[in-house]
């Protein structure tokens, strides 16, 4: 056995006592959210009508460096956390690279992703506010039933607005989150203004994360006793998931290892905000340095192809505008596309700091990510997600380059979930029938007029 | 935080060394299984023509105490293993009982159950001995993916004969086999000549186990340098399954935890042996009591239903005769059955424990099964298969049983894995079109009528 383990479990009270707030050791802060009446930057008062009281706050601190996590979530964190900090031996082997390669596992959990780390807090917040229920939106799934699972668990309503692509690609997440006592609908729907005006103007339309945060708002501000929640993009949501490299600098640094890349997918930018805030803030302290790679896919490139303007957080406009690199708040990936990550902007801090040049970013096309997925799934035994896949794709890159040069870099990626239920897809992929989706200009071009012009 | 933590993880150099072959501390051995055109007891040699070598000797061996696991297993072990052994405070909270409930966790891997734990030996000594592939039967698909993920470990073919009801109602098991490259097929087929024959003569049957594995045994026996491989039943299988029980005794000494009750779900038997095997070596041994109790479906309730004699392992009559508790080679439980669990006998070494009076059996019903699977994935956030949610049921049933009685008792279970793959058989549940199902008296007789006449 070698001297560090394939798997490094930290112990449960090692379990991070706190959040860490990255934007409080930003330089240049995010953007703020604008309230799209006023333009002017929203409040923690005009935040609440939608979110709960406390999570409203969390959005808006930008200075606090640490956030308390409370005592009955770190209770709830014990079911499946720490999560384990996996040494790719095996790929390392495959791959003849001299690279070492790591990765935190976040799908060991029913939700089979880090969804969980933050739907557990944002019903926790929901619960000590009195609420009766919330309600969201859900792509591929994983949010969905994180957040079932956690509105289980503090017996609170849970109404889940699913992309209407994923609800009829996969049912069986539907019956996971009735297993947990939620109730689910397909969007877009017309049991909601928003839903039916944009049925009306995209007939047959497959829906997109946009369109369904967009009903899931509507129903939450227009049912007393609910507010909305969010799986991704918010600024709550990266401080929530900053428990997952919190913990990952807890292993590294327990065994001495010293990452050189820190690589992640980024849909909306949660897990690769989680995973990378403590080594972003030594960047930004000047105390380490690292390369950081957010991944996204080619078809849905905000990072790589958008623009760094004030935009709307959801098609129906009725959210905050927020600075983030995007596509337009129209922009709805290519029917072809096979996994998550299919949002139209980017979180507000990974945004900055992608402006900022502290990240880098790069987009892969789907049939490379599966097949990184397979090779991934046959050395390392576990079957990732289609979104994982791509943070895969280029460790292995990254790790294949380490070959080439001869040199012994020590990358880490977030495994950010199991594929379990994206079976349909690795179908398409074992068929041969998988294609690859690139924008034209002209697509984006169509997204980018959405954008409103918007200048501070 | 309590002392003792929710998960115990043993370290990685903790993965045991030693498989405990139980046969060796057993007073009465499990009968001889039986050649069935001379009905003697059957040689390493006759074994050999249709298992690998070194597992016919394993199959035979009832005197060898500890058999070394090879280094090349252990460092496969290493994937998932040690697994979690937990402490259900979440639901002996919600029972609101005063007993302590533990359950050894062996879904964590992308199998999503024990069953690796036994393939990848069988794939070890498939590869060692020189063979081009193996063939196998899976029922619910478990085995089949533990066997896929083995055979592509050390670079061996591998051919699935899959129950065909869960060939059509888990499509996407199929996928997750050729994801790591095995062959699938439904059962019964037209491939084999055993298939053809049971077409002929139930014309439209959603298949058995029992089929299964004579198509499977068929294919192997046909084909030059192939071997035939199964997961549950036999001998060599309780053998590699007492990792769990070792590594769950070890964890229970290490926390000095003493479970008064051992429960476990069984179909061919094979986890159960495996998780009980230590524990019932001190018992047999005088050193320590334990109740042991197999929990069996209703539907197919070879322990509290069946007779103990010699019979056929499979359908088509080409196996060996293994003396056990059966209910005819020729049963097969109703279609309306949901999980797995579904083999017509026992394997030998339990039947014998049960005949001796040193283990307890108790058969549920499907219904009560899923209510308990239920409640678990609410409490302890782990959405159990159908399989592992029978020991589930009779876990709450004790522990609801002390709160009556105020005792602290200390119950341990297996939690085979899990039920991202059972989806179809939640949502049943979930709209309320599950059924239980009773065999009748007459449905026993006519699988009875098929055990051979046999008194040694």
């Amino acid at each position: 056995m070698s001297k560090i383990p394939y798997k490094i479990y930290l112990e449960e009270h090692e379990i991070p006592k706190y959040w860490y707030n990255l934007r409080a050791d930003m330089p240049n802060k995010p953007a703020p959210l604008l309230n799209p009446g006023t333009l002017q930057p929203m409040t923690v008062e005009e935040l609440s009508n939608v979110f709960c009281s406390e999570l409203a706050k969390q959005e808006l601190d930008d200075t606090t460096r640490f956030i308390e996590i409370p005592e009955e979530i770190r209770q709830f964190y014990t079911m499946y956390r720490p999560s384990p900090l996996m040494r790719a031996y095996r790929l390392e082997k495959a791959l003849g690279t001299p690279a070492k390669i790591y990765y935190k596992f976040e799908g060991n959990n029913t939700s089979g992703s880090h969804k969980l780390n933050s739907a557990i807090a944002q019903a926790y917040y929901a619960k000590q506010q009195g609420l009766k229920g919330v309600t969201t939106e859900t792509g591929a799934g994983q949010w969905g039933t994180a957040l079932s699972m956690a509105c289980s668990y503090f017996d609170l309503d849970c109404k889940v607005i699913m992309v209407k692509v994923s609800y009829e690609q996969k049912p069986f997440r539907r019956e996971v989150m009735r297993t947990y006592g939620a109730d689910v609908t397909p969007s877009p729907s017309m049991n909601t203004q928003i839903g039916q005006k944009i049925l009306a103007e995209h007939p047959g339309t497959s829906g997109s994360l946009g369109c369904a945060i967009s009903e899931a708002v509507e129903v939450a501000t227009s049912t007393p006793g609910y507010r909305y929640v969010l799986g991704s993009v918010l600024n709550q949501v990266l401080l929530h998931q900053s428990v997952i490299g919190v913990e990952a600098k807890t292993a590294c640094d327990k065994y001495d290892i010293k990452p050189d890349i820190i690589i992640g997918c980024a849909g909306g930018g949660s897990n690769l905000g989680g995973l990378i805030a403590p080594f972003m803030g030594e960047k930004l302290r000047g105390e380490a340095d690292y390369r950081f790679i957010a991944v996204e896919p080619a078809s849905c490139p905000s990072f790589t192809r958008g623009k760094f303007a004030y935009d709307f957080c959801d098609t129906g406009m009725v959210c905050p505008l927020a600075k983030m690199y995007t596509l337009g708040s129209g922009f709805i990936p290519s029917a072809n596309h096979a996994g998550g990550l299919r949002y139209h902007g980017m979180t507000t801090t990974l945004s900055q700091l992608y402006h900022d040049g502290l990240m880098e970013a790069t987009a892969v096309e789907q049939t490379a990510v599966f097949e990184a997925a397979e090779q991934f799934a046959r050395t390392e035994g576990i079957l990732p997600a289609p979104e994982s896949s791509h943070a895969i794709r280029v460790a292995i890159d990254e790790a294949l380059r380490c070959k080439e040069k001869g040199e012994d870099k020590t990358i880490l990626f977030g495994l950010t979930g199991t594929g379990y239920f994206d079976m349909l897809a690795y179908e398409k992929f074992h068929n041969g029938q998988m294609s690859d989706y690139i924008p034209t200009d002209e697509d984006l071009q169509a997204g980018f007029a959405g954008i409103p012009n918007i200048r501070l």
